[in-house]
C-alpha cells in the first residue's frame, strides 16, 4: 500500500506562484542568505518526496497490522518505523523550521508545512514522532533557559533526541485545571509523580533520547488551570558533559488499542512510581499552561495538514483503483457519481492545501515579518488557526470516507488500504482541542476580542478577489466570482449574528460555532483555490500551454459548484442557534 | 458495552400514532385474524426487546474483538454468537413477516422492520444472519416450486435452518453480467461450479443446514446479466423423509478480514471443487436476476435500517457519556456543541425511523392491500426504496461518526465501544447496491420510468403537511411548516431540473443524484418526524401532560431548523451537475 507520491507540482504552484514566497519572506532579515524561491522551494520538496514515497509511505501498512506494544515497561515499535524516524532525524527533517541556532535549518514555516503535510500522507501514525518532537523543541525554545534551549532544544531539532507532550490525565483532558501530577522541588530539579495519559510516541528507541515535557502542579500552587506548571523529564538524565546517565523514572505502562494510528504508540505514562522522576522547570511557575499555548497554532496547523495529508494519500489510493476497476463495461471512474467523489476529494484536497499553506506564510511574518506587520500577522493567524485545525480536520475524514466509498465492497477489507486511512484520520478532529474546541475558540475568543475586526480584514480581501474575478471578461472566473460572492456574503451574515449572540446569548453562538467554523473554512478554501485559478488563468492568458493550468482552473470551477453551496445551509443553522437548540431541555435528551 | 435498549416507545408512537397501524392494514384480509392494533405492536416490540437488550446486545463487543475465522473450510463464529442466533430462530423471529404457510408468522412488515432495527442496533454483524435468511426464504416464496417452499422457505422462516446469497464474483459486483460460475445440468438437478466472495453468513453451525441461494450460467446461456439463472445450494442434501443426507460440495475458504462487523463471517465459498455441488433451479432458467430483484426492496429496506439501527445505539452510548464525563465543572452534555451533537443524532434517528416505518407500511400495502391500491402502493415504495438504504445508511455513518466526537479521546480507543458502530456501519453505504447505485436507480429508474409522477404524488402529500402546519395557530408548528415548505421547493426544483436532464443529458442527471437522493431524504424523513409532532401536539391539545409528547415537538423543531436547510446545499450541487462535473476531463482527475 505505498501507493503515496508526494504532490510535489502542486505544491511548488502554492508555494512559489500563489503565495509568492520569495517576493514576501526571500528578503527578510532571518532569511536572506537562504535563497528563499523557486529553487530552493524544489529542492526542499523533492528531497522530501524521496523519503516520504520511498522511505515513509512502505510503512503504513505495515504499522497498521502490527500495532505498537508496551511489554515490561518499554514500547516495541512497528517494523521499519524507528528505522525511518532515525533516517528522518538524520536528514535534518525535524527541525526544518527551528531556529539555527538551536539545531534547526533556519527554513521558512510553510516548508516544515509541506513536508508535514509529505510525512502525513505517507503514514499519519509515523508523521506524529517528528510532529510531537518539533513542538517540544518550539516549546522549549521559547520559554527554556539558555541552557534547555543549547541542550535540549538543539537535540530534538537535529534529529538526536525525540520530544513528548504530557498534558492529559484521566480526569483532565479538554479542561486541564484538575490535573493531579505534583512537582516536588528537590535542589535545582523537582520530583515529578503521577500518570499522564494519551502520551503520543511516549516511548521507543528510534533516538538516544526522549525529552518529555510534562504539566504537573507544585506544592501550593493556585487550584485549577493557574496552578501548572511545565517540566521537562528526559527519559535518561544528562551528565555535566552531555553524555547520558542514569534512567528517569518514567517508564510507558501500557498503550492503548485505537481506532487508527495503530503505529503510533499513545501510552499510559507512569512518572515517578519508585524514586521520583527528576525533572527541570520551564518557563516561571504556574505557568505552565501559557507556556504550551505558545505552541499550540504550530500544533493545531499541523493536525489540520494530518488531515490533508490523509486525504491525499486517500485520493490518490481511490483514483489508481477507479481507473483500473471495470463495471459495466467501462472503468469506475467514468461513472458520473464515481467522478462526482474524486472530484470533490481532488478539489478538497487542493483548497485546503492552499489555504494551510497560506496561512503558514501568514505564521512566518507573525514571527520573522517587519515589525510593524507582525501584530496583524499574529491576530490573522490566531483567527485562522481553529479554521484551519477544524475544517481540514472534518473535510479530511469526509475525503478518506469517500475513498471507501469509491472502493466499493474492495473499500471495507483492509487489505486494499482505503479503510485504514479513513480510520487513521479520525482522530485529528479529537485531540489538539476537539474541533468543537476550536469552533469555540474561533467564535468566543477570536471574533469575540476584537469584535470581528480580523475576520473583517480577511473578508475584505475575499471581496478584493470576487472583485476581480467579476472584472474578467473570462465567464468560467465570472461564474467563480459569482459563486465566491454568494458564500461570501452568507459568512458575512452569520458573522455578524454571531457577534450579536456574543454579547447577549454566548451559549447560542458557541451552538452555532461548528457550523460556522466549517462554513468559514470552505470559504477560505475556496477563495485560495480560486486565487490559483486566476494565477492559472494569467500564465495561459500569458501563453503558457502547460496543461495543470487548466487542471487548476477546472478544479476550482469544480469546487465553486459543488463544494461552496455548503456555505448556504451552514448559515441557515448558526442562524437558528438560538432556537431550539438552547430552548431543548438537556434532560429530554 | 451491551448499552442498548430498543426504543420501544418511540417505536410505538410511530407505528401505533403516527401510522395508525391498525386502521390501515387491520382489515385487510391477510390480518384480519392477527389482532393488529397497539396490544399486538406492545407485545412484539417488548418481547423482541428482551431479546435484543439482553441476549444479542452483550455479543456486540465480544465479536468485534474475537471475529468469525475460516479453518479447514469451517467458519468458527464469534463467541455466543451461534447461541444467539438459535435463540432468535426458535422464538420464531426470522419469520415474522413471512407467510404462515411457510413457516412465517404471517404479521405486517412494519413490525418486521422494527424488530429488524432492535437487532441491528444491538449487534449488527449479528443481525445480518436473519436479515439474509429472511431474504433467502422470501426469494424461494416467490419463486420457487412448491416443493421448495414447503421444504427450504418452511424450514428458513421457522428458524430451524438459515439461508445466504450468494451473487459476486472477484470479477462481477455491481455489474453481475460477467459472472462465470457454472451451472451443468444432471438429471432433476445442477451442478455448481465456482467461487463466490463476499457471502455473508456463508457458514456456522447455529442452525442444520444452510442454504445458498446461488447465481450461476447454464451451458449456452446468453453473455452478461441476461444468462444467469437461481439456484438453491444446500449445505446438507435433504433425503426424501426430509432428514439430512449428504454433506454438499460447497466450502468456505475463507474469512475477510473488514473494517467491522467482525462478527458477521464474509466468506469466499467454492462451489464445486471436488465432485460439482448439487443445486436446485429456483423460477425459470436464464432468470436469475428477476428472481434476486423481487427481494431487493426488502433487502435495502432492512439495510436502512442497519444504518438506523447503528445511529440509535451510537447515540444511547454518546448520550451516556455525555451525562457522566465532566468537562470544565459541568457535564459535557451541557456544552452547546455537544448538545448540538447529541440533538443532531437523536432527531436523526426518529426522522430515519419514522420514514422507514412509514414505508414499510407501503410495502405491506402493495403486498396485500386492497387490490385497487396495490399498484399505487408498489410505485411509492419503488421509489422510497433507494431513499431509504441511500440516505439512512449514509446519515447513519454521519451520526455514528458524532458518536465517537461526543466521547472525544476515549470515542478512538476501542474500548468504550463508540468506534465499533463507525466501523460497524461504514459498509452499509456499499454493500445491496452502493448508495451511488441507490442514487442512479432513484434519478434514473424511478423518476425516469413515470416521468416524476410517483415523486409528485409524495410531494403533494408534503404540501399538504406544510398547508396542515401553516394553518395552526401554534408558532412552533407554523414555524416547522415554513422550515418544510422552502426544503420542500428546493426538492422540486431539484426534481424538475433532473428530469430534464434525464431526457437531454443523462451523464449530468446521474452526477446530481447522490445529493438528490440526500436531500429527498432529510425532506422525506423530516416530513415523517414533522407528522409526528403533529400527532403529538394534538394530543397536548386534547389534554395530554405526557412528557413523551413535548419531546417529540422538540426534536421535530430542532430538526427543521438545524437539519433540514442541508436540503439548500444539495440543491444547488443537484442544479451545477451538468456544468465542470460533466466537462473535466477523466484523464485529468
Amino acid at each position: 500500500m505505498d501507493n503515496y507520491r508526494a504532490p510535489v507540482e502542486d505544491m511548488q504552484f502554492v508555494i512559489d506562484e500563489v503565495l509568492n514566497l520569495e517576493n514576501r519572506l526571500g528578503a527578510l532579515p532571518v532569511y536572506e542568505d537562504k535563497g528563499v524561491g523557486s529553487d530552493l522551494t524544489l529542492a526542499v520538496l523533492d528531497e522530501a518526496a524521496k523519503l516520504a514515497n520511498d522511505v515513509i509511505a512502505p510503512t503504513r501498512r505495515i504499522g497498521d497490522l502490527e500495532p505498537a506494544r508496551c511489554e515490561n515497561n518499554r514500547v516495541l515499535c512497528s517494523p521499519g518505523h524507528e528505522e525511518a524516524l532515525r533516517q528522518l532525524g538524520e536528514s535534518g527533517w525535524t527541525g526544518i523550521a527551528a531556529s539555527e541556532d538551536f539545531g534547526g535549518q533556519g527554513l521558512p514555516e510553510v516548508y516544515g508545512t509541506a513536508t508535514s503535510e509529505m510525512w502525513n500522507g505517507a503514514n499519519m501514525a509515523f508523521a506524529l514522532a517528528p510532529f510531537l518532537s518539533s513542538g517540544a523543541a518550539l516549546a522549549i525554545t521559547a520559554h527554556g533557559t539558555q541552557e534547555q534551549k543549547a541542550l535540549y532544544a538543539t537535540k530534538i531539532n537535529s534529529g538526536e533526541w525525540s520530544g513528548t507532550m504530557n498534558l492529559t490525565e484521566s480526569g483532565a483532558g479538554s479542561d486541564l485545571g484538575p490535573l493531579k501530577t505534583r512537582a516536588v522541588p528537590e535542589g535545582d530539579h523537582y520530583r515529578i509523580y503521577g500518570q499522564k495519559i494519551y502520551i503520543t510516541w511516549g516511548d521507543h528507541e528510534a533516538t538516544d533520547n526522549i525529552v518529555h515535557l510534562v504539566l504537573a502542579r507544585l506544592p501550593d500552587a493556585p487550584e485549577g488551570s493557574k496552578g501548572i506548571s511545565l517540566f521537562i523529564v528526559p527519559k535518561y538524565l544528562v551528565n555535566e558533559d552531555g553524555s547520558l546517565g542514569a534512567r528517569n523514572d518514567v517508564y510507558p505502562v501500557s498503550v492503548e488499542h485505537k481506532l487508527g494510528i495503530h503505529a503510533s504508540p499513545t501510552c499510559v505514562m507512569a512518572y515517578g512510581d519508585t524514586e521520583g522522576a527528576i525533572g527541570y522547570l520551564v518557563g516561571r511557575e504556574n505557568e505552565g499552561l501559557r507556556c504550551m499555548f505558545t505552541m499550540m497554532n504550530e500544533a493545531r496547523l499541523k493536525v489540520g495538514l494530518q488531515g490533508l495529508g490523509a486525504a491525499e494519500g486517500a485520493f490518490q489510493l481511490a483514483k489508481a483503483y477507479a481507473r483500473e476497476r471495470v463495471q459495466g463495461g467501462v472503468a469506475i471512474i467514468e461513472h458520473p457519481d464515481v467522478k462526482r467523489m474524486l472530484l470533490t476529494m481532488r478539489s478538497g484536497c487542493e483548497a485546503m492545501r492552499a489555504l494551510a499553506y497560506s496561512e503558514a506564510v501568514t505564521m512566518d511574518l507573525a514571527h520573522s515579518g517587519p515589525e510593524s506587520e507582525k501584530a496583524l500577522a499574529q491576530a490573522r493567524i490566531d483567527l485562522m488557526i481553529p479554521v484551519i485545525k477544524g475544517w481540514l480536520t472534518t473535510f479530511g475524514e469526509e475525503i478518506t470516507s469517500l475513498g471507501v466509498q469509491v472502493h466499493g465492497g474492495m473499500g471495507y477489507v483492509e487489505e486494499t488500504g482505503a479503510a485504514q486511512y479513513f480510520r487513521d484520520v479520525r482522530i485529528t478532529s479529537i485531540y489538539e482541542g476537539t474541533n468543537g474546541i476550536q469552533a469555540a475558540d474561533l467564535v468566543n475568543r477570536k471574533l469575540g476580542r476584537d469584535g470581528g475586526a480580523t475576520m473583517e480584514l480577511v473578508q475584505t480581501e475575499i471581496a478584493e478577489t470576487v472583485a476581480d474575478l467579476m472584472a474578467s471578461d473570462n465567464d468560467v472566473l465570472k461564474g467563480m466570482g459569482q459563486a465566491l460572492k454568494v458564500a461570501l456574503a452568507a459568512q458575512v451574515r452569520a458573522t455578524e449574528w454571531l457577534l450579536q449572540q456574543l454579547r447577549s446569548n454566548k451559549p447560542a453562538a458557541l451552538g452555532g460555532s461548528f457550523e460556522y467554523m466549517m462554513m468559514t473554512g470552505y470559504l477560505f478554501g475556496g477563495w485560495q483555490l480560486v486565487r490559483g485559478a486566476l494565477v492559472a488563468q494569467r500564465a495561459i492568458a500569458g501563453g503558457s500551454d502547460r496543461e495543470f493550468y487548466r487542471h487548476k482552473l477546472a478544479t476550482a470551477e469544480f469546487y465553486c459548484e459543488q463544494i461552496l453551496p455548503r456555505c448556504l445551509a451552514a448559515e441557515q443553522s448558526v442562524l437558528s442557534s438560538a432556537g431550539t437548540l438552547m430552548d431543548y431541555p438537556v434532560d429530554w435528551i
